[in-house]
């Protein structure tokens, strides 16, 4: 694909450098932006560059924020002494969109990944030993995704943790709700046969 | 998805407003982006902007170029006479991949679409009749997706040039190569059959 102008070219090369935006895809995306008026790519170009420039990280939970301490972590309302951790800022918004948990969050940027390159080090993992080691916190959550680099993540914190006095816990794993039996895999369903709960009428 | 930085959302709603990305999509993109430097998205928001800046529509056929004329419209060894009309930028790279159309091509930038209100006054269309009665001109291809609007398209344009001491010729359709027979539609099927061509051994 040979494109006749070098500046559309760049814009679409830098399109295609995003994940899962192919060459195809970003050619259709960089000539959608060329129909905008100068104004609007302005508009759009703005709001990224201020995105960098005026985000951090909390620096109590890791979370994105506009401010040090994001909204979660400055909410007095909220139960600090429960301790959510998850993988990144995306796992905070599905949690905090079921509305029903009301402790904290400590965000850690990504999980153990051998495969790719990514090791403890380079993960906010010493900041959540030391609000651990606090002795403010009495239950860590250990909500990390079901797949191996979570798993490891899991147990590695699980180490790190274990020998404080504090509750650690993780999500319940078994069959979705609203999943036929007989199409759950092999793994969940033997998880959750063998973590089986004593049935409650609700 | 309340998300927790006013800047963070302002990006991803600004992701949000391309074709085909989705809000969590735009989230996702957006935090890719916020992993890199300032410099990295500056660059990135730059080739945007440039693009927008420094392209114009080639004078001559509606293709994007860097140019006043695009550099196929100002190459002299391609044959001026034989006119290749397309819907898009797009597809004047598909043709181009080929490496088998010597022509020149006219880009319409859409197809007439009552439905989505585009109408000929919308398109490129009047440049391309004043080029066919230039005199310059002895073949036009309608190379028009064969959808309603693509026909419509052509069948307006054909009825604009027909007048004109002009071949107005449009491309073959027919099972695609590779289709299996039983899977082709039955339109195209049909299609194929009332236009047969004659068995040539190549």
């Amino acid at each position: 694909m040979k494109i006749s102008s070098i500046h559309l070219e760049r814009a679409t090369e830098q399109l295609n450098s995003l994940p899962g935006i192919g060459k195809r895809t970003a050619l259709r995306l960089a000539l959608h932006l060329l129909n905008r008026s100068e104004q609007e790519i302005q508009d759009f170009a703005q709001a990224l560059v201020e995105m960098k420039q005026h985000t951090h990280k909390c620096r109590s939970c890791g979370n994105i924020s506009d401010e040090e301490t994001c909204v979660i972590c400055s909410d007095p309302k909220r139960d600090h002494g429960t301790v959510c951790v998850v993988e990144d800022i995306r796992d905070v918004l599905a949690i905090e969109g079921i509305q029903s948990f009301k402790g904290i969050y400590h965000v850690l940027g990504g999980l153990i990944s051998p495969m790719e390159g990514v090791g403890p080090g380079d993960l906010n993992i010493m900041s959540l030993v030391e609000k651990a080691a606090s002795g403010k916190v009495t239950e860590i959550i250990l909500a990390l995704s079901p797949t191996m680099e979570g798993d490891t993540t899991s147990f590695y914190l699980y180490k790190k943790l274990k020998d404080l006095p504090i509750l650690i816990t993780t999500l319940s794993r078994g069959v979705s709700v609203g999943t036929e039996l007989q199409y759950a895999d092999e793994m969940t369903l033997s998880r959750s046969i063998v973590n089986r709960q004593e049935y409650k009428s609700q």
